[in-house]
């Protein structure tokens, strides 16, 4: 799904990463942490996909909503686990979106 | 693989993507497109990743760039192709990355 965003200025926080090859929770965190997300203020939409790398873009209203969901306490258990366990490497990227269009057939 | 960006401020073209069921010379397209984004004034790197949506997420170093990267010629002739066979629905978001950070094993 394409997240229905608002009009700009809002934010993305665009994380990218390479997986080791260590399942252990993997998938069950992932859905909890989307879970999460959704519930957190600011939040305005995801989206992700992998194949090799992995992308995930979540949309939110501005940077205090971003810094909120960055230290709540379930997603950073989640970030200790990712980097002793399931993540060869990551980038995460903290971006203002200033403008976007679309096309819709 | 994940971009080598340099230091904050630089800005990323996050294109959101569902394509329909044609494939006519879609992948030959796309990597003519990456190669030539490659040749860009501007160019930072790349990310792409598709399962269901399709995230590529290109970095560049100022929104000059990303305007002659929309404006050439054969990237143009892409997104009426795009529009005509290729796509459902996409979105493309333009944004400037203020801050990021990483972890590698």
């Amino acid at each position: 799904m394409i997240a229905q965003t608002p009009e700009t200025p809002y934010y993305v926080v665009l994380f990218t990463t390479i997986r080791t090859n260590i399942d252990e929770g993997y998938a069950e965190m992932a859905d909890k942490l989307e879970e999460l997300a959704k519930e957190q203020p600011g939040y305005l939409g995801i989206e992700s996909a992998r194949d090799g790398v992995g992308i995930t873009a979540s949309y939110w209203t501005d940077l205090e909503s971003i810094k909120q969901w960055k230290n709540q306490v379930d997603h950073t258990v989640a970030r200790e686990l990712g980097r002793e366990k399931w993540y060869q490497e990551y980038k995460t990227r903290i971006a203002r979106v200033e403008r976007d269009y679309g096309f819709k057939r």
